[in-house]
């Protein structure tokens, strides 16, 4: 089947791939909170209906949490080759802090881009997730407009728990293996290494989050009659949360770097010929250099070493102008990104030992878990590799990087492990799309050449079986 | 004039008095926040209203902040004898918690007390400081009703921004050093010893409170792709304020504890002879014992010893659930109670220079002042303090004890230093009243021998003249 008039209509249709991008973008899908519950629904119930459009036997699946919507196309008539599933999520991380969205995160505004004379669409999910899924979702589109379906076997797994732990995707796994089977996956959650470089990440970093409660007094406190015969949880949780990093930056927690995996000398040596640029990098954030574990490269830092980081804090009180209290409890919300081979079980339970082991006298721990999933890499020598090197070359100006990933994506760890097959990473992101930040966007080039790239990788694939 | 029949007065109309003070805690008057201003504001009017039906000339003078309620009476025909300064506040604590009071905090409710047969009054300013300040304006009204008027001449003068920092207060007695002559300042927003022993306090502490926020990266940053290579605030903040206490419960802020002046020998003594009950003191707030500054008593720590409590702190995800960022910026509110001879402008230079110095790479502060007043001591061998004690021996089954106070009343000092008079400090709380907390309540009978000991009080300072 011809590839060149899958990708004629893809630029022809480009508009319209964008009004529906912003439709998707419309529904406030935050999964973490349940004030938007019901939007998250509403989020999955439009991919199930735009998926039927494409020729897909699609449903949203009941979890114990959000719902899982998984689709599927058997591919052309007779067809017996491989079967891929795609994997993506429908929910966004919660917009806050809303006064720095230039425009409302939930209203998409195209705007012009950074990049020459190109334009970029400014919204929360933009390009975390739902710009990406909607590239394999235009890549089918196109194939079914202009051949009835797509050139393989295809299944479509979205989740709507990606941005809050993903605590429904194993156990839908589990019960839902035979639906799911197939030769790989191929996930678009990953970045570029620039607007004109394509990347294959073989590297994701894993993670460790709970959320971990001081209490102390059995109520808050006058600062004046109590102060000084108390423990007070707010100081008592910063000294304990201040000595979890040594003067190195490397994370005192015992055990904490006993199974991580270091780098082969040649693949230290690939990520040198990369030319990662540190200036740009952080001067994008307002930083002069990057901070971190002494003696490791910024690479090194973000896809290969382990971190510990506190991403939420409060105690006390929290408004205007002063309070003379002493807060009777104060948290943390503490995240750890894992690297191979470490378990995410035992770092866990090396982190709530460290904060029992400090517990300051007459205080308590409430700990909450917020998720768990290990690092993972996958081969880097596979044929579906190889197929989709070739069809990213044929779509991009440079040669595909194969890099790592500072981030994680739980569902690959858990689809090689329980559905046994492994992942393709392959995403359309870039470094400064203000990702889990306001103005998250998506560069309207990296839409299109994401769609072109998918339309292309399906005939890949396909030629995989002759 | 005879006394008698003015103690009668006010037990007949107690009931009364009660109502008077529920009208009064309906009324919000939340100083720190602006969104209370106009009710404060409403405060202030309803005391001016309610002292000029005692005969006094009363006004709500304007600030730079929130209005100065200030009346005046001079006394019985002729009378040339001593001035009395009544001082107190009618700004409130903001009520948060919400959730943990079990009544609306500006709807006050007459509940069963924890003290034999009696009844306490709950809502927020029950007894800090509307309850208190009602104290010595029912016992003008009691001899208004009965004589006339007071038998001494009174001034009052009643601050809106006492929970807030007292900004205008030391411009407003500049301004009006003439208009608030006096011979003494009588002051009711203490406690007493126990709720058969009424205290006069001699000793209250100094504050110093400031709100530090360390700014970092120019915007929240997802943890995957930054993790590992930047300062995150919220565990840079965590670990420059977990170094402010070393092992001993010691501040490690240079020169903390330099000006710190020590107790004498038979001030400890008496100290001693109060016969403190720590395991009471702690039971009440779900601790089983003290904890702080090593090598000193609960009541050291509480009066004679300066400290450093963070009362809120805040960076990053607040909300419910997990969010993998790292904020651009985290915050606390930090106050340190002061001591004789503390110097409060030294401290807060100490204090913040300790914080820069300890300024991450590429990060910087922003600082708030929400007060800055030293701690005081006055002399327990006045005239009017031997009269103050005549009287709550009259109207208490035990003898008054002569204490000291972990709180702060930054108009002691203010008046002291800029009107040049010294104050008696009579107040009718007890520890368990919930100050500043969810619950705040006022006994009773707390709130009516309050109001029988000043008006024995103006009885004794009015035979202060023979």
């Amino acid at each position: 089947m011809e590839l060149s008039p899958v990708l004629a209509h893809i630029d022809a249709d480009f508009d319209a791939a964008v009004a529906r991008l912003s439709d998707l973008l419309r529904i406030p899908s935050v999964s973490t909170d349940p004030a938007f519950d019901q939007d998250t629904r509403r989020a999955a119930d439009w991919l199930v209906d735009d998926l039927r459009t494409m020729g897909f036997n699609a449903a949203a699946r009941p979890t114990i949490g959000h719902p899982m919507v998984v689709a599927t196309h058997d591919g052309p008539p007779g067809y017996d080759g491989p079967r891929i599933l795609y994997y993506g999520h429908y929910d966004v991380q919660p917009p806050d802090p809303l006064d720095l969205w230039e425009s409302g995160p939930f209203e998409p505004v195209i705007r012009p881009s950074a990049y020459g004379d190109g334009k970029k669409i400014v919204a929360r999910g933009a390009v975390d997730d739902k710009g990406q899924v909607m590239t394999f979702l235009e890549a089918f589109r196109a194939w079914h407009k202009v051949h009835g379906g797509p050139p393989v076997a295809v299944t479509v797994m979205l989740e709507g728990e990606e941005e809050s732990g993903s605590g429904s995707l194993e156990p839908f796994l589990r019960e839902n293996t035979a639906d799911l089977a197939a030769d790989v996956c191929v996930v678009s959650d990953t970045g570029m290494w620039n607007i004109d470089t394509p990347a294959i990440t073989y590297m994701l970093r894993g993670m460790v989050y709970i959320e971990a409660v001081l209490h102390g007094p059995n109520r808050d406190l006058h600062s004046g009659v109590y102060g000084g015969n108390v423990v007070n949880p707010c100081n008592a949780l910063a000294e304990i949360l201040g000595k979890l990093h040594d003067r190195d930056g490397r994370v005192r927690i015992p055990g904490f770097y006993k199974d991580v995996r270091e780098l082969e000398k040649k693949e230290l040596k690939r990520w040198g010929e990369l030319e990662f640029d540190e200036a740009a990098f952080m001067g994008s954030i307002g930083m002069k250099k990057s901070f971190g574990e002494k003696g490791r490269s910024p690479l090194e830092r973000m896809w290969s070493r382990p971190t510990l980081d506190i991403n939420g804090l409060y105690g006390g009180y929290q408004g205007k102008g002063a309070k003379t209290v002493i807060g009777s409890h104060a948290g943390a919300k503490i995240s750890c990104r894992l690297v191979p081979d470490q378990n995410p079980d035992k770092i866990r339970k090396a982190l709530v030992r460290y904060l029992e082991k400090h517990t300051p006298p007459g205080c308590r721990w409430e700990f909450q878990d917020h998720g768990c999933n290990p690092a993972i890499r996958v081969p880097t020598d596979s044929a579906f590799l190889r197929a989709a090197i070739r069809a990213l070359k044929q779509v991009f100006p440079r040669e595909p990087a194969v890099i790592g990933c500072g981030g994680s994506i739980p569902a690959v760890g858990s689809i090689q492990r329980i559905l046994g097959y492994d992942s393709l990473l392959v995403g359309f992101g870039l470094e400064d799309d203000c990702v889990h930040s306001p103005n998250e966007k998506f560069e309207l080039k990296c839409f299109a050449n994401g769609i072109r790239a998918h339309a292309t990788m399906l005939s890949e694939f396909a030629a995989l079986r002759t």
